[in-house]
């Protein structure tokens, strides 16, 4: 009988990939898979279950037990006093009668769409905090402490409400406290019914993306911009407009067909820095009222100006509810928080909800409630203080290297964020980056921002996350970097 | 000079909108205001620093610092000796060059695709656990202690490393228990290089509808079957293909048009409760290996079931790469954890990545790193058993309840499940609803879950959150409704 029986043997060797698994369970997966590939043919009769026990040392119980489970499964027909016998053909044809004239799809194909998508790249954030990669909030500066204590507080307080489905707006009590921030600091004009919490401002983009934009409505983007507000408009196949960017933010051109919608860093344009000035932002906000167009206000760093107070946000002078405004916890807090807020104008509430409940349910509720403790309490505005004067002391060493040993650097905005923009010679960036690479210094390029040919070359280096020294070693082998002959001659 | 100023005046008084913020800020606003809205014209002069400070009773440091901070945003311009003047107009025309032949679109118009998200409805999950609302696990009697044990650990241990971006696909060491679980419990032919953490099924239905879909691809459903797929493949613009369910799950037929997509319940179909039987499981298989169709197997609560083992997973018979395989945490651990995950063939990891990446960047770290450590320590399969044991229980003295009280009611099928499905007579379920509700019972009925017109009425009731005493209670009141007389008739 055992020769019969091979690959039952190696299943229950101890060496077998089921392993893991009980005896019972390792007889039926050895079973199952000897009826799937064929040894055992429809109709052939299993041995008696006291013959298999035997012969594979096995209690007679577990044999039993297997054989009924494989029965309740469909692989194997039993019969009172007949014996037990594979009840199904899992090769060959099924015999059933179908529909001939189809024609066959390739395996592999994806959706429009989803190609489309693919073929953005994706949006990939630097999962790296060495010199100059990312741009990181420092977490080692973050209050672990305090952030633990108040998630225990919930964790034992009443932890079965914070683990049922929540709102897919978000909890009202971070609703509350994200608008009366937002008023307070950024000048935005809201009640938390217009706030929506999300895991992301991607998320933000993408639902936005989604809801207003058909295939090849004209969307106006920042050029140098945000590769991921990009990302997000391209996948829901809209055509992107980029247009330059001056010392006085985006530079509007009114001739062109009305896009369906603009999307601005106006605070600290990413990533030149510069800030959008009062009259195109009035010009801007006056024109989607007229136009109808959406603008989306992207806020993503308004929190870490350095030299001046932040000027208060577009959302603030648009009366006629055409801005959509977007923040984010990523760099305030911390990036894997993954949580992130739009305030939006009433009409657009309900449709982003829905959007959002579609998408993903609804965000993370013990995350959300210390997030809510954090903001009450007083913790996010002392932590933002504290940052700020963390990030601008760095930010000066930063300035100080770079006129120190980068004579051929140029600095384009220092004001704010948590990395600075810096213009390099014509042509040098590629090679200038190769050897910085080879040195173990990451040099983040513009050429990632930039869809016009004509942009300039430049390095966007994140320093917030980084001590003094490690700004100051990695300046230093920058400054040992050799500018290729082609550039120095220019 | 007061009789020019009110709204200053107003700005300032504590009642004012603005109380929460400085003098200064609330000085700002209203000056911004009057410029706004046209009080305070282009080119016209502001009272001097110290004329302003002394009519408004406020410091002049105070004043100086608003002009200066006004002057930054570009609302005022300041000449020394000269004064401080309105610096733009900010109503009537832009008087820049505009495109004149454009045509205003409806300022609420939504995508086209949008509007098919909005037109859904929306997943909103139940947010009430009263008897028998919601398919929830019971959180009750979730094991806290442990779970905030883990949790302390890791946020003591190393926070920044789970404060930071993270991997897309999801952590390494999750995608590593998650696959071992997987092969282990349900058959499924997996290494973690296959596996994508989610935020939820839904999310990874919302993934695969936008990756594999065009609009106009037809999707096979389950009917009745579940609507969180439904609306996910129907935003996408999918035709829906409704196929009856029978005691052996899905009746598929092969003479329609291919399919690009089929969603099957398989193990316990949603709501009926019933398994798919192997020569459906084998037909479809080989079908969609000679087709090229997608099979998307949602195994959504195979871990509760109380009578038989629960059949190994269709992915596992699977040799032509074309089943995506789903599981979710949020019924066996918690619904707001937001965690779920896709076994996906090797082909569509990096597009299912890449699309991931730009909708919502990556998932939580820590949750992630928590659930990990709670599978690996053994906690998973133990809180498992417990529960198993736990809802077979409140399975018992529902189907106990039913039979003594309801006999009018006819138990669909109750091997498994965070909820019991059960036919009412033909044409009583809205009556017999409404009366319940009444009485402050929730009665989810299956007409939700239903395309089809001819469909049975029914109830979805959900039992494994309630404790005993709330089951008999629930039922206590159901047994008083009144059959409405057509149905009696019958």
């Amino acid at each position: 009988m055992t020769s019969h029986w091979p690959g039952l043997w190696t299943a229950l060797l101890p060496s077998a990939p089921h392993q893991n698994m009980g005896l019972r369970e390792r007889l039926c997966a050895a079973l199952r898979e000897a009826i799937r590939n064929g040894s055992l043919a429809q109709d052939s009769r299993l041995p008696a279950t006291r013959v298999l026990a035997q012969d594979l040392s096995l209690s007679r119980v577990t044999v039993e037990a297997a054989y009924a489970q494989l029965e309740a499964e469909g692989y194997v027909r039993r019969h009172t006093g007949k014996g037990s016998f594979v009840a199904v053909q899992t090769t060959g044809k099924s015999g059933v009668r179908e529909r001939k004239s189809r024609s066959l799809v390739p395996l592999m194909r994806l959706s429009q769409r989803g190609q489309t998508i693919v073929d953005t790249g994706g949006c990939m954030e630097p999962l790296s905090l060495q010199a100059f990669a990312a741009g990181s909030p420092d977490l080692r500066a973050f209050p672990h402490a305090v952030w633990r204590q108040l998630t225990n507080r919930r964790l034992r307080q009443d932890p079965e409400a914070l683990m049922r489905y929540g709102d897919p707006q978000g909890r009202q009590e971070l609703r509350e406290a994200i608008a009366q921030y937002l008023v307070a600091s950024r000048g935005v004009r809201c009640d938390p019914g217009q706030v929506l919490v999300l895991t992301s401002s991607q998320q933000a983009l993408q639902l936005l993306a989604t809801l207003l934009l058909d295939p090849g409505d004209q969307v106006w983007m920042e050029d140098p911009g945000y590769q991921g507000a990009r990302t997000a408009f391209a996948a829901a196949g809209a055509g992107l407009e980029p247009l330059p960017v001056d010392a006085e933010g985006l530079v509007p051109d009114f001739t062109l067909p009305v896009p369906r919608l603009i999307y601005l860093t106006p605070t600290h344009q990413y990533p030149t820095g510069h800030t959008l000035s009062l009259q195109r932002r009035l010009a801007l906000v006056d024109y989607a009222k007229r136009t109808g167009s959406w603008i989306v206000e992207d806020d993503y760093d308004s929190e870490f100006l350095y030299d001046n107070r932040p000027t208060p946000c577009l959302q603030g002078l648009d009366i006629a509810d055409r801005v959509i405004y977007l923040g984010t916890f990523s760099k305030t807090l911390f990036p894997s928080l993954r949580l992130a807020y739009a305030v939006l104008p009433q009409a657009l509430v309900q449709p982003m909800v829905t959007a959002r409940s579609v998408c993903d349910g609804h965000p993370a509720q013990l995350a959300q409630a210390v997030t809510a403790d954090f903001m009450a309490q007083g913790h996010f505005a002392a932590h933002l203080r504290l940052m700020r004067q963390l990030y601008r002391s760095r930010r000066d060493l930063m300035l100080e290297c770079i006129q120190q040993q980068l004579p051929w650097a140029q600095v384009l905005n220092s004001s704010g964020g948590l990395q600075l923009s810096v213009l390099l010679p014509d042509g040098a960036e590629k090679e200038l980056s190769r050897q910085a690479q080879s040195k173990g210094v990451a040099t983040p390029s513009f050429a990632n921002q930039q869809v016009r040919p004509a942009a300039r070359d430049g390095w966007l280096l994140g320093f917030a996350a980084l001590q003094p020294s490690e700004i100051r070693e990695g300046m230093r082998v920058l400054g040992t970097l050799k500018l290729p002959a082609h550039a120095r001659q220019r």
